[in-house]
């Protein structure tokens, strides 16, 4: 049995709250939050106790923690719950700098424990099979990944200021889709990137629409187009093309109703939120890592794909900066 | 609060259960089953007890109860509840005798309490805004309804010597549908039907593919097209023709990965089985039942549908055998 | 060298006219009609001559005539050409009497001429595709077949006058798909049916809706739906449900444009007019002609097809009077 | 009635031939080739006769001459035909030199003549549609251009030897597209490409798999990825994503048949040859051609556009070359 402590009771936190409690082998015992009163509502739904962070360390029947507090927090919290001997699941990302990830890396493979990175496309039952597809051969060499991922609106001024900015806080996921299905490290990322969405992100020197280019040494290549914005819901396809054919992830529509008259044929739009459409992809994530616990599966992403997303992160905001290519 | 007595702890009873255990204004008190292993691995799961059928409908603190038991025992179970004073969700058919179906609904009636039939399809997230938007005019006056309902393999020859035969076991479902869509009452039946799938439904007096025609006094049509067999998973398709356009539900595939290479442009199967097809349905269809016990929200569907879609499946019946339309 | 008089100068004319003329081994030699001036603009447009019928049969180098005039003139000029030595292409349908056509089409056996009837459908390349992998087995064994037939809109009052009704003049083209489709002639016919489009149409005693279901011996059947209107366009779909799997033709939408916005997702109507949507069909049909002439390939759908098509119209019309289902 | 002169009797010269000799105000007079016995063939066909390039120049009679032979002679061709006041359709491209084009043009400016450069796709339903809803303001600013092109299979080394290379040969076009979607000029262009399909193709120094971003000064970009290759059919696709919505141009499948069965649901592959692909397209483009000529309605696309697009695919190889960006 896996005895839970999580960290924080946000809307992040919460989702992951009832993974945890519907888990057949999993009890979720602790809640920690900085606001009491969130950390009392969700300990209350699932039966769970509100504790300090020392308490939950502290306590050895507790041996996963689950972090899903702020960003600032998760680096800390990895490192102390890694020599308390605690397995971890931290939400993306590590930290924004990646010296403090390589810093936290080490404390977690000196102290030998499980750590698993929240990204959670990878659990999401049609990215999971598009993946198990591309390594069983089906299209056999990949030569291009394709990834549109944009976000129905943009997140407000107050949370974008500590996000790190589009490429650490959206496009990192987008690059962890690209490592994982390259299965190549990029040596060249080229970014081009602007403002159009909105001019408050602009103020914060933030942008909002992007492509990246990563580029492989075997010349395999992904490429990204982002946006904050996107009238019809939450947009998240991916298409890989090789050389005998081609996968391709679409969007889930709202419902599978279709109405059609002198308008035309309209289809529900995606899914809207990002809670809704990888609702399974969070359960599913969970569940993974417990199955690593049990019986040894590999982990999958652990804190390398972290650091790896991070850096393409960092190379593609330099390379926007300087407007040139940037070697890896 | 809603104390839940269950009775049936099978494959459907477990979804209920956990549908019940999982919403907030309910609480899953007792589990009753004739083989009772299945009632304490269900029982433990979710916190419940395990009493007879006695026991439960005499503890007051039960209003309301879940009848997910076999077929023979329905009305018996629901007459029981009834005089007892609960609330009684029942899974679809009240029984396959129209005239016990009449007394047990009699009962329900005296006693004044609520009596809803599982009719789950009405509550399809998909199914339920087709009929949304027809009721809102979004396509004029419905004049042809279309309902594809095909299960992905036959039940075993065990289940379908006490099913009631196709139209009573599986197009149930499709009249329920029909009479919702149409919002007006079939004044005549037609039924083609014959066994091609299986010689083993053939021997049993049974058949598994079917066509029927119910035809409404202003002129609008509903046809339904049924087969106990479908190669590419369960087949559930609507579609709505109006005097201003058509609305259609098609099918929810597996996942939205789609595959193309030299043998063409692959999509995913519609979902196999009625249980992952259904999820949603089932547990909103729980939390309609508990909004109307809490808000006197109108009770859909009642016995009153379970008794109309029972008579269209005996004119049906009568309409195969004799080789005639029926007049209702 | 096929050289060909075409007696018919207006719409349908004007379609196997291009065509005729287009084949490599036609000719368009002669048009004949009885209003001059459409003869004369046709007949011009493709270096034709004008003359009148008895001059197109009387010249022995003409050895095709193809028949798009009125449909009262057909049987007689299928006769007329049949005695001539003439092969013969008519368009649907040979006459609306059923002793007519049985009488016309004795003539031409005896005179052992080919009869080609137009039933274009079995040309569109999606519904022969559809047919071939039906014969080649890729589904099993015929269950179901399913056909979905909506005008986008009612013809003029005048036209249907002198149609023969719906079921002649348009489920007639249904009836010809479902028998190609079926392989096994229906043993019975349902129909009914109702004019819920346009009171113009009750006026003139016929209908404009129907659902009508066609049984086999062998227990398999087809149902087809019709109405005079469609908001979204020219609605021509058919699915075959098989003991193996499912075939399915949709509709052709007017281009591949899809939109995405806050309102839906939004596809092209299917294309709206009869000659684009079959204007491949009606390419192939003559082609299919010529090869016949040429090397002997079967002649497919000939008078026999025509026959039958009109026996179950027939039957369909005497099955929506009755209100009984009607024995062939 | 514009009297053409068609020089070039290959694949495309046929094409153009077949849409000169239906259209209504065109008579395809003489047929130039430098292979006689396809010149006979082609001018037999349409009742056109064979001359010298110099008669058909030195022809007062012909007002259009239709280029559609090798490359390497377009830009003499285009300037020998604007010095005899000929207006001129040329197939894609001018020269696969600028300066040369460069030239060109200023031949044709001088002597006044109109010039359309052959880049069929903007006459593609679908694709016409598009840029009219864009211009139209259907989906408010555009934002990104996204451009999917992938040839079904790679010709011959024989023809990519003079090709000019994957830029200039076949991305050619889709900087066509992007700068006809975009509106606006780029303002930089990056290009990571490489040979994946194709030894054959690296061996002459030439690639098969790209992706391009353009980027404007606004912001707005465009990105374009290419490959010889794509098992599943010729695979054309654009979407453009704006502030109020996103339009998308799909494949066409070579029919609408649709095999559902264990396998999957299985689709048409999208039509496998350029000619069938875009055949609308060629007959479009002519016609356009003639509307100008006739109306004074505006060309498009120019000489300019040819122009523009070739800048673009020479700074494509240029970044290539120099794995950086390239501003223009």
């Amino acid at each position: 049995m896996y005895n839970v402590a999580l960290f924080g009771a946000g809307r992040i936190g919460q989702i992951h709250a009832a993974n945890i409690a519907a888990h057949p082998d999993c009890r979720l015992q602790y809640v920690i939050d900085v606001y009491p009163p969130a950390a009392q509502a969700l300990a209350e739904k699932y039966g769970a106790t509100v504790v300090s962070a020392e308490q939950a360390l502290d306590d050895s029947s507790i041996n996963l923690v689950a972090i899903c507090s702020a960003t600032i927090t998760h680096a800390d919290l990895i490192e102390a719950s890694a020599k308390a001997g605690k397995a971890i699941f931290c939400e993306k990302p590590v930290d924004l700098s990646l010296e403090r990830v390589e810093r936290c890396l080490a404390t977690v493979k000196e102290c030998g424990v499980t750590l698993m990175v929240g990204f959670n496309r990878r659990f999401d039952p049609s990215m999971a099979q598009l993946q198990q597809s591309l390594a069983a051969g089906e299209i056999g060499n990949t030569e291009i990944v394709t990834i549109i991922s944009r976000d129905p609106g943009a997140p407000p001024a107050e949370y974008l200021k500590t996000s790190g900015g589009l490429f650490r806080d959206m496009t990192i996921h987008d690059f962890d889709m690209a490592r994982w299905l390259l299965q190549e490290e990029p040596v060249s990322v080229y970014a081009s990137a602007c403002s159009l969405v909105d001019p408050a992100i602009k103020a914060l020197g933030d942008i909002d629409t992007a492509v990246v280019t990563l580029t492989c040494a075997s010349g395999k290549m992904a490429v990204i187009t982002n946006s904050r914005r996107a009238t019809y819901g939450y947009d998240q396809r991916i298409e890989v093309h090789g050389s005998e054919g081609m996968l391709a992830v679409n969007n889930l529509p709202e419902s599978s109703l279709v109405k059609s008259d002198i308008g035309g044929v309209v289809a529900q739009k995606p899914m809207y939120f990002f809670l809704q459409r990888y609702a399974d992809a969070y359960r599913l994530e969970f569940a993974s890592l417990i199955e690593h616990l049990k019986s040894g599966k590999a982990i999958s992403p652990g804190g390398e794909d972290g650091l790896q997303a991070l850096r393409l992160a960092d190379a593609a905001l330099a390379s926007m900066n300087s407007g040139q290519v940037v070697r890896l």
